[in-house]
């Protein structure tokens, strides 16, 4: 068993080969007539096919290099103790970012537009005006920022206190260009409270500030629930994915149908589809070419999150290191703020919201918190249990306030002294120990769930999130907003 | 002694404070009325000076925190054997490049532009367009490149044969955008060749093979000079001193006078200063603005190397790391083709065109290459002597007749055989070695260089490079150019 841990996942050989060709046309498929609508996002579709071949590739080629550099780290959930490479999410930022780079030419030079003729209905989208290229590349630079600094954090391993500005220095770049090209900095305000602050607030330097710590957010909050294989960039695989599927909504198609969403209060239909309407977008050449934005930073995000998965599945040949979270989280604030859906995309991140506020009580020192908090791996049975907090003293009535109250929700199972009542033990306060306590009361009430299973509850929350995340956004939203 | 080198070099703490007070004059002072002709040039001196002290500060600083991380060498030319903190070039590169990312707001936001007034004579430059923004963003990407690039290079230590296409691979966002902007492709053509090819040739895609391979020969030529303390950032340094020189020509002054270089054979006197004239600059507006650009690149470049040149001075407390020669090479690759100067760049580099060319017959396998080239340093003596190549066996003719001539020219030290003049050995062929035989020769036929003596030399063989370049381009070039 303990080789099997260091033995590469083999590749399927016939699939990546089939892949080549199908990259291939996709990237050759704009140049030849009719020319698509949208020649950019074939591209795109092409690099990012190109960029999961070679993120399956390159992950097990250069684990051993990382090994050899001191980068490697020994599982926790696992009985054999063979260093496994760490930091591997570098691989995946690398190609991610070379992939974005080498997009350029194709989403702005003249070379595509000119032969694209007018689509003779529906608005034509022209790819970007070169205004767009100044904040593509600022977009690029705070990734490349984020990669250099979660690598720096694997390679320094720094300290929690110095880390949390990282993600505030990464979004610089993107905060600079904002500012230099005279970005938007108004919001639109709620209904409710339209009576009070008219229909559009000017936040001015505070935008900036939400801006920063929207990155710090999604980085931050995706690298909170590690601990499990997989479990960073499944996350980021399925949020990439919602955004994806929101992206879609507006873009000019071919077909059109309606979603019913009358059904969940809202007043307008969501309209998929249909060249002159361009779905959701309306007809706005602005907002197709936002989410055509977001689309080409997520795709191959997709592309890479998938690869590295592949290696990084229970039980893990790779693991991805800070540098994986940092990038993927930037990625998300980038698109967030770029594409202006800054408000949908946290709707994605309601699974990571819902463990920060589980956490707050131990981030903020009202229940200990040990280096850890991931499950643990009960080497006899091959079963995770909720791993624990224990109060060496007894905790102060703030702490036994708000714990019960978790306790009555049954977000914690606490371990309470027979006798005087006194909290002893509380299961840490994450999503995956909730997760744990709830499987376990309402099925067999037993711990019966393996590593593998526990990244799968993992998937199923953070899909479960993304379904929420959508009724939110186009069901209820309609009562707070215009549309 | 074996504490000296651990210990770091003690920072004047006067100065440092007292240089703070003139970094926020320059920065302040664009706002005040009334406005300097050139607002950003302050802006980009006062954080110039911020970025000296804070790698005068930080080199020290974190040097313990990359020994920990396995960063740190042991010095070939000491007597001791401490380790010493290696590839404290990321340090130069993270604050010059945020450095260069804080000053967007300044270059290219409307805030400056609104407040200078137009002057009352002389060419006014409304600083940067916002078209040149993705000019400059494309160029932090290729130093962010080139840093990422260069300290992973660093820890994983790659290969040779892996690490010449690096510089390519760095300057890639740089041809994106220059693709993507229709960047210029034609060349001017030498007077005498003009009756063959007309006034303007246009190179294609052999200049954008020509920029990538400028950036691969600036980053390694400085990189293949190394091996002395402080001689990677002292060249980095003269070099980028040159280039601000050069660009100074160019600005609009509030003074004149003319340098004599009809002496020299130029038919045109080289004009320095007056606002009308803006230099050498005649009054094109496009000129001033590539060389302002070139300057906010080389300033704070020069202030990084010089606040590290203080830590890597004999006997060093830091080494630059590879990860120094990719950003600072990188640079300059980057100033000579956004600005369009790249010809006279590389006449600054005269001293690696002459070391590479020296080097050829051992990078091409004529004469053996030992793994370290660097001059030999004596315990004893506590002298330098130029180090040797060894010949296993009798040496091809080919090799023969290039060493003698050589050896002719007093480039190379040949030991022969007394009897059969069989080639035994011969001084390694770079610049240090050829100017270590050249001194003792010429001087007192000992090796009496101290390694503090050896750093000199490369100073001054840099320096006096430098002095030629400018007699070369600002004489000489009259010959075969217009101007």
């Amino acid at each position: 068993m303990a080789t099997r841990a260091v033995t590469p996942r083999p590749l399927p050989r016939i699939i990546m080969l089939g892949l080549v060709p199908v990259a291939s046309w996709f990237i050759v498929r704009p140049f030849l007539d009719p020319v698509p609508a949208l020649p950019g996002l074939f591209i795109s579709i092409g690099f990012s096919i190109f960029s999961l071949l070679a993120t399956l590739y390159l992950v097990p080629a250069l684990g051993p290099t990382f090994i050899q550099a001191h980068l490697s780290g020994r599982d926790l959930l696992k009985v054999y103790s063979t260093p496994i490479p760490e930091s591997l999410g570098l691989v995946c930022a690398s190609v991610y970012i070379l992939a974005l780079i080498l997009f350029i030419p194709f989403a702005f030079s003249d070379s595509l537009t000119i032969r694209s003729t007018p689509t003779p209905e529906g608005i034509s989208v022209p790819e970007f005006p070169h205004s767009r290229l100044s904040v593509y590349l600022s977009s690029l630079l705070s990734l490349l920022m984020a990669t250099i600094l979660g690598f720096l954090d694997d390679v320094f391993d720094i300290r929690w206190r110095h880390k949390l500005p990282i993600p505030i220095v990464a979004s610089i770049p993107l905060l600079m260009v904002y500012f230099a090209e005279r970005g938007n900095t108004h919001i639109v305000v709620p209904l409710p409270l339209r009576f009070l602050l008219g229909s559009l607030v000017n936040l001015g330097p505070l935008y900036y500030l939400y801006m920063s710590l929207l990155s710090t957010f999604a980085t931050n909050s995706i690298n909170i629930l590690a601990g499990i294989n997989g479990s960073e960039v499944s996350q980021a695989l399925i949020i990439a994915i919602s955004v994806i599927l929101n992206d879609l909504l507006y873009l000019p198609w071919p077909v059109g149908f309606h979603l019913p969403v009358h059904l969940l209060g809202s007043k307008a239909e969501v309209e998929f589809g249909g060249v002159w309407s361009a779905g959701m977008a309306h007809g706005s050449k602005e907002l197709v070419e936002r989410h055509l934005f977001s689309l080409y930073f997520m795709l191959p995000l997709v592309a890479v999150c998938a690869g590295f998965m592949y290696h990084n599945w229970y039980p893990a040949r790779a693991f991805p290191g800070d540098t994986l979270c940092y990038v993927t989280g930037m990625a998300f604030a980038v698109v967030g703020i770029q594409a202006h859906f800054s408000k949908t995309l946290l709707l994605f991140f309601l699974p990571q919201i819902f463990n920060f506020v589980l956490s707050c009580p131990q981030l903020f020192g009202l229940v200990p918190c040990p280096r850890h908090r991931v499950p643990r791996f009960d080497m006899d049975t091959n079963l995770l249990h909720p791993s624990k907090a224990q109060f060496m003293k007894p905790p102060a009535s703030l702490t036994v306030i708000v714990l019960r109250i978790f306790s009555t929700l049954k977000l914690v199972d606490l371990t309470v002294h027979p006798s005087s009542g006194v909290i002893l033990e509380t299961t840490n306060l994450t999503i995956l120990n909730f997760l744990l306590i709830l499987m376990c009361c309402q099925v067999r009430n037993e711990f019966f769930l393996s590593c593998s299973a526990g990244l799968t509850i993992i998937l199923g929350k953070q899909i479960g999130g993304s379904i929420l995340a959508f009724t939110v956004r186009y069901g209820l939203a309609g009562l707070v907003y215009d549309r």
